[in-house]
């Protein structure tokens, strides 16, 4: 995953209710730990998304996909790089990575698609200052990253 | 559990997601159970929750209790018995005994206390017309269970 | 969805739990419905998915991906068309589609890929009896879908 | 909580899906957090949960109880404080209290009871090894809580 799309990692321990009787994590949970890093993004953004919900906004899912390679285990800590992939005026789309933190073993990929809606679930714009603080915050998340991947980070 | 907390039984599968890697159904699902029997309780009471909720009010849980006897497992049935303790002008308590269907076995007993809220979350009387058709549904169901009992069901 | 597919259709009735404070069923949910319809679906084909765990196998999930398309709400009654789209020595795809029970609304698709997994969780060829089982399964689950089909169901 | 029982503090995001329709956390998340908190303790304790597990061994829950009092919210960080109740060479029970990190707010309280069991799910001593690092490790929380609370911390 390259700089420009804002990327960042949020680590995530695994609960041990998060394992089924396969002895490993169950697949839906992948969409819960997207979800967190999604919004661990907003944060890093400076957006949070907490703020855009009580401004009468939400990003509804439309679509996610997730390929899974390894399993997931109980006493894992799980690093997610969550980036953007594609932001237009109603819509955005993030990407994401799960790795084992500890040895960096590759456990799944995914991608989701959201649009924006209001109180009464109708598609709707973004609002224009959430645009602009995600604007802002994308840039400067790229620029940190471009200098991250320069200094062999 | 006796007819005069005008219990029902609500039939549940067992969802392999609510497994966990002890091979057995994860303990915080009693809950969710406990949550679908007394939605079922209230249909049959002839006080649909989602009325309830399209009214403006809740049935907020400010307490519960469980004790776990047996391990579900996937593949059960599980049958939760749910009944009426206690129904007070803005509060409920509701009792419930969880058995496997197919052989009987007592997995575990359990109860929750909830308090009415408003829209803003506080405390509130539950709604006349709603307290009329909660009594009606329970001298109903009670009746019902005292014929069963009677016809020896 | 033809019947071609062996599909069946589950109905599940939409809990609490699976809301969100959008007012809807959050995304991850259609996952568990997925899931808890492959396993109505095992049952119907009569090859139950706990005895093929009970042999030492399991069907682990390599691939997901769901469309949404109208929210599921609390209340809902949602039906799972559940099919099988492949099946290989070693893998099985599902696909489906979920519609609100009461008036047909389309909520979502999507599909499943699953490799068969042995104890220690190395892909392994699906048990000979569970192949034949299913192709049993499926022969007669498509044939009753022709009919009802044939006669207008 | 008094440094006799030998607690810690777990700080938890409150997670979306952990939400639902009536704007606050769902009620059975609380059980998943007080997991959470406890296997953070054993980690503190020097008994990591899942050396216990790989060893052969869990902590089955017989019984949990939840006092709620104000509701968690999509944004806030809960502050598990976490503490051993009693432990007896076949049970352990813990004790919860959960607060809004950021300005104390008493969320709610709770108590779950466990069991020792092997894999076949009786009931089993806990292992000596296991007794001896739980023991080394509870005196030292309860002194450091001793000079924590000494100190005014």
């Amino acid at each position: 995953m390259n700089g420009d799309l804002a990327a960042i990692d949020c680590d995530i321990a695994v609960r041990f209710v998060e394992t089924d009787m396969m002895g490993v994590v169950h697949h839906s949970n992948y969409l819960v730990w997207f979800e967190a890093a999604r919004v661990a993004w907003m944060d890093a953004a400076g957006m949070p998304y907490g703020e855009l919900a009580a401004g009468g906004n939400h990003f509804a899912v439309t679509a996610v996909e997730v390929e899974y390679r390894t399993p997931a285990r109980f006493g894992d800590i799980v690093r997610v790089r969550v980036g953007v992939s594609q932001m237009r005026s109603r819509q955005v789309s993030f990407v994401y990575t799960v790795r084992n933190a500890g040895d960096g073993t590759l456990l799944g990929t995914g991608s989701t698609e959201h649009i924006c809606v209001d109180l009464s679930g109708r598609m709707a714009k973004i609002p224009q200052a959430a645009v602009e603080r995600l604007g802002v915050g994308m840039a400067r998340l790229t620029q940190r990253n471009r200098e991250l991947s320069a200094s062999g980070g």
